[in-house]
């Protein structure tokens, strides 16, 4: 964050801002502060913002506020807020970067992001598509399609990604689309299942079109036919209205009720959570969409911050321009940014509550996302159970989770990314992959699945294989904040050996400190298991530190080849976890900025690779993939994939931490039988008062 | 299923069985038919039975009566129902089985399964139990330990597992506990706290004790301490009224209801299942708890039997007696055996059905489980959701799921199996770990931790590592009954080369058919998948053959020798994927009979070693394993641990097969708001009528 300009001191605004806890998320005083003071730093200007960030407070100033808080100890000053602002001059190239003491209302510095390009937004890109239509290139390969008549062509504008060739001016690449003339007023026209043949390049500071990219169709790498017509294909549509065979009517209709109301409770700040011996803030971000800080347990820290760091979608298919397909999807854009505005009881369902979320407009008010965040509770089905045999006595409870939902929309993609914590002590990080997916014309006729880097989904329309790489940021706290280590667990079978393992069954755990800063992979054959320790607490049992562990599955990492550009931005796509010091800037896997980031600036790589002594100041990174083999299945709209990984307690508690949960009983669950003694479906209460009488 | 004796003619029984469809389960008059063919076989001996089973008619007879059954066609006769009865002569150690024609009630054979012996079971097991208590060489080293005053010694009988030494008796190793005074009358006292230092060996057919071993409680191998006494320790209790900090009373209820009934039917038959275009049998097995059958989409067939084949659970823990733990809890126990009781409001939540299993009594009556399978719906989240920033519409869907619960507890363990079908076409098989770790004594002050093979989870109490090892076996169909062959894909980076893939990006899924019977693993460098397809059926757009995939992480396989005799048993425990040439009796993927099994009697590995050539008929096992490092978080009961995996389509569908799901509204899902506009809980409808209004 150091500036380039040199800091120009400001005399202290009038009305220092009032005094907000240290991670309490960027208030909308805050944002109007960054944003006047940007503007007065800047006279004659015309300031267009894309961002106004706080800048979390250090952690080593945090810290000692967080220990008097929790040991109820009068609370030193808080430390001083700081904003960032990103920002463009109207209608020019530099991207800026201000920094201010929002507390004390003074410029700190500002300076040109030199090689760095600004994050894009829903409005930028419905901007430069209409751009894009405007322009007469695009109009000429429009004529040269002769599409049918009255059809409605539609631009996809993407950024612009990145490849050898060097590009110092901040571009967009635009797909093309279209609606049929029978369906182009529908609100939910499905036009990705048009795709055109050609693809054009748009300088974004002057919104002008550079370049025509044409698209292969063909078994082909390029298609350059300058006599290519479309060729006129089905539609695919997913709007309920627009489904030929109507919808299945016999999906009746499912209720979730709390009559005594929900069990959570929401600080007067809006955002401090209490639950089940929980308590954190669930903070709105405009990047990571929501930041878990301060997580504690029944008055103990666990985590100090948990976020997802960076998520990239690269796409398999090499040919020209597609090659240089891979979202950066925070980093370009930001997971809160384009957060949608949930709805009651369509992507909610029981009893729910809703955090708003804050943005800046360009202009630098703030603009808030209303309803970003769902909070619900859900039952998770058996907690734990047990039935003694000699008694038939059952002893049975129920899970219950607690979930934070934020579901965003960017372009064709949709992601579902949700905090989920439990009554046993796990913490659940869980993202849901639908929306439509991104695809390419094909060729009629032609046998393009046959390439093996993507599937004909419909007729008409090639689906790239693709991968979704996300990165998960973890900050432990384990019992205190200052001593925070990371280890792995290996099993492996002993060797059969007369004297310690005389019949060969024998296996043992083997654990390996992670000293240094490093990356490496999960492994199966040994059940590897990452441990985020604190090494000067043990468990009065066990006698081993107390821990969290990660719990996932190891997965494909990055396809691409190490030399290739995405290797370079991506960072954090080559090893499964990576293991840094802790540094306050280093917050984001790929870096900051990463529209059309060339990498070298930053990243879980580079951080890892400095190899540095750890001192119980250890950061861990978590890196999960999915490599999308597309199906005819996820077309035209994806059924949700589902991955969940888990943060689960080692030793951290002395037992069970779900022991005290009220056993599960009729009385209070309220079931219901599905029919009645003639099979007939009863809607009328068919209580069953016994509960869990003996089996035997 | 060859049989020893010679098959001996008996008159056709006067009033043959009422012919029931192929495919049903075993109904309680077929049962009542095997025991009394198999008593008339044999006068003057008292049948002990263990088992009354159906053997699935050969799949050869069942698909053309399926076949008709699907297009409507008159149907063929069914075929013949054969059942099996495992069973022993009261007081004598041979196994037997005979086989019947249940059909036309013949007697077809007998014989006794030589070096077999049978499957335990609860009553049993408390015989055993108390036979062991009884024995004064149990009694003598009770008083050796000194135990307190009117403390209650408490036996817990095992399969006696295997070693090298040769068993040819029928053998249970029994394990001793005790409650102290002052909770031996609870009925959920948990014994298991207070582990004893010594176990006895029972032989099962005379009932009497033949050997005294000393369980290990020191950093040693052993302990043959001849003045060991009883160290007390502290109570572990899980039992609500048995906590001392009382339970946690903040968990406010969760109702789930259906007000307009359930979206499933149940045939009259009383196990086919209809529910969203699913149409199949959901069968009670004492041995496997629940097979499905014959399970369609849209009258399409997608498998002809799916079913849990065997579960192990090796323990790691090297030291004599406990080398022999490893537990066939389906071979030697049986999943539908032991099945709970199923409670209403308890066990399950919302509107639910049950089905009751059949099991048989040793006097050959039908002993019926209540209640053993539960039924019900579930929301589970976000099912798919599109929105169009052009317009701000979103459509968005739920996913429902319909659930087949099933809860056993195998002594101090509880597993929970689910079979779980959804609205997008995909099959999901989950399992919960819960219940009681078994756990062996700990000497006071001794780090018994630091033996790397289990964990002090308590005072006094070492729980040592173990493997759940699970083995499924899954039995296509995919549009019919005579096409199924097996495929796996890997992803490839495509190598970085100026015509193919200039810029390194590309990357391709390279498919390899399983031609021959074998074993493989799955890979998560090539993000290996495992399809089962119908090679004569292809996908129009795709033009690859329609598939279902198995979506499972590969995960620790069985960590013993290969020459120990858990991996002679095992069979199955080595590798995640074995394929098989279809058999009518090859459905376990250890083999038959676990009790005291010593291997070399078929399984996975055997099977798949054989390495024919199959030809549209493979049959799909897949290991998924657990490797539990034992934590103090998992003591006195065990919060669930979940494992899911998934059978998903693959271009068996042309399109998302969840497309007309209706629309998820507040209009249907009457969702509320928690907090109304002061922050006060509210238990009124705060319903807001505005659903999915546009975002932007």
């Amino acid at each position: 964050m150091a500036t380039e300009a040199a800091s120009i001191d400001i005399a202290p605004a009038p009305q220092p801002v009032k005094a907000v806890h240290p991670l309490a998320s960027l208030q909308e005083d805050e944002l109007r502060t960054i944003t006047r003071l940007v503007k007065e730093h800047n006279p004659g200007q015309v300031c267009s913002f894309r961002r106004a960030l706080l800048i979390e407070p250090p952690k080593a100033e945090v810290v000692p506020y967080l220990e008097a808080e929790l040991e109820g100890r009068p609370r030193p000053r808080p430390p001083i807020r700081r904003g960032q602002a990103l920002f463009y001059f109207e209608g020019r190239q530099e991207y800026m970067e201000a920094i201010v003491d929002i507390t004390n209302g003074r410029m700190l510095g500002q300076r040109h992001l030199v090689g760095e390009h600004g994050p894009g937004s829903d409005e930028e890109m419905l901007k430069i598509g209409a751009a894009a239509l405007a322009s007469s290139l695009v109009k000429k390969e429009v004529e040269r399609l002769q599409l049918p008549a009255n059809c409605q062509v539609i631009a996809e504008p993407w950024p612009y990604g990145s490849d050898e060739s060097d590009t110092p001016t901040r571009l967009s690449q635009v797909w093309f689309f279209l609606n049929y003339e029978h369906n182009k007023d529908h609100p939910s026209a499905n036009f990705y299942g048009h795709p055109l043949d050609f693809s054009c390049v748009v300088d974004i500071a002057t919104m002008s079109v550079t370049r025509i990219d044409r698209l292969p169709s063909n078994l082909g790498m390029s298609n350059t036919d300058p006599n290519a017509r479309f060729v006129p294909n089905a539609d695919s549509e997913y709007a309920p209205e627009l489904q030929q065979n109507g919808l299945r009517r016999d999906l009746k209709p499912l209720h979730i009720s709390q009559p005594q109301g929900v069990s959570f409770d929401v600080g007067a700040d809006g955002e401090t959570i209490s639950w089940q011996k929980w308590r954190f803030r669930c903070c709105f971000d405009v990047r990571e969409g929501m930041v878990l800080r301060n997580v504690t347990y029944d008055g103990r820290p666990v985590f100090y911050r948990m976020a997802l760091s960076e998520m990239m979608v690269p796409y398999g298919d090499p040919r020209e321009p597609l090659h240089r397909k891979s979202a950066f999807d925070l980093g370009e854009c930001g997971a809160g940014q384009v957060a949608n505005n949930l709805q009651l009881g369509c992507d909610c369902l029981g009893v729910i509550h809703y955090l708003d979320g804050l943005s800046v407009s360009p202009d630098g008010e703030p603009a808030i996302i209303p309803n970003a965040i769902c909070i619900h509770e859900q039952d998770a089905g058996l907690g734990w159970k047990h039935t003694n045999i000699r008694t038939g006595r059952a002893d049975v409870t129920r899970a219950r989770e607690l979930i934070f939902q934020l579901i965003v929309t960017v372009g064709n993609y949709e992601y579902a990314l949700y905090w989920i914590l439990d009554t046993a002590g796990t913490i659940h990080y869980e993202i849901r992959a639908t929306g439509i997916m991104s695809v390419t014309p094909s060729a009629p006729g032609v046998d393009l699945s046959s390439l093996g880097y993507g599937t004909v989904v419909a007729d008409g329309v090639f689906a790239p294989h693709h991968q979704h790489i996300f990165n998960l940021r973890i900050d432990p706290a384990l019992d205190g904040y200052r001593s925070n280590a990371v280890v792995y667990d290996d099993t492996f079978a002993m060797p059969r050996e007369p004297a310690s393992n005389p019949h060969g069954v024998g296996f043992e755990v083997k654990t390996t400190q992670v000293d240094k800063e490093q990356a490496f992979d999960l492994d199966w054959t040994t059940n590897r298991v990452v441990k985020m320790i604190n090494p000067n607490k043990v468990n009065k049992h066990s006698r081993k530190p107390i821990a969290y562990k990660v719990v996932a599955p190891p997965t494909q990492l990055g396809l691409f080849d190490p030399s290739s550009m995405h290797y370079k931005r991506g960072e954090f796509t080559d090893n499964h976890i990576h293991v840094t010091k802790y540094a306050d800037d280093e917050l984001w896997g790929s870096g900051e900025h990463m529209w059309q980031s060339r990498g070298g600036r930053g990243g879980c790589n580079a951080w890892a690779n400095r190899g540095r002594q750890l001192e119980d100041d250890s950061v861990l990174w978590l890196t999960l993939g999915f490599t999308h083999a597309t199906r005819a299945e996820d077309w035209p709209v994806m059924p949700c994939e589902v991955f969940r990984m888990h943060f689960k307690p080692v030793g951290f508690f002395e037992q069970n931490p779900a022991l005290d949960v009220a056993p599960s009983t009729q009385n209070v669950n309220k079931s219901r039988l599905a029919f009645d003694g003639n099979g007939t479906q009863t809607q009328e209460a068919a209580v069953e008062p016994a509960c869990c009488r003996p089996r035997l």
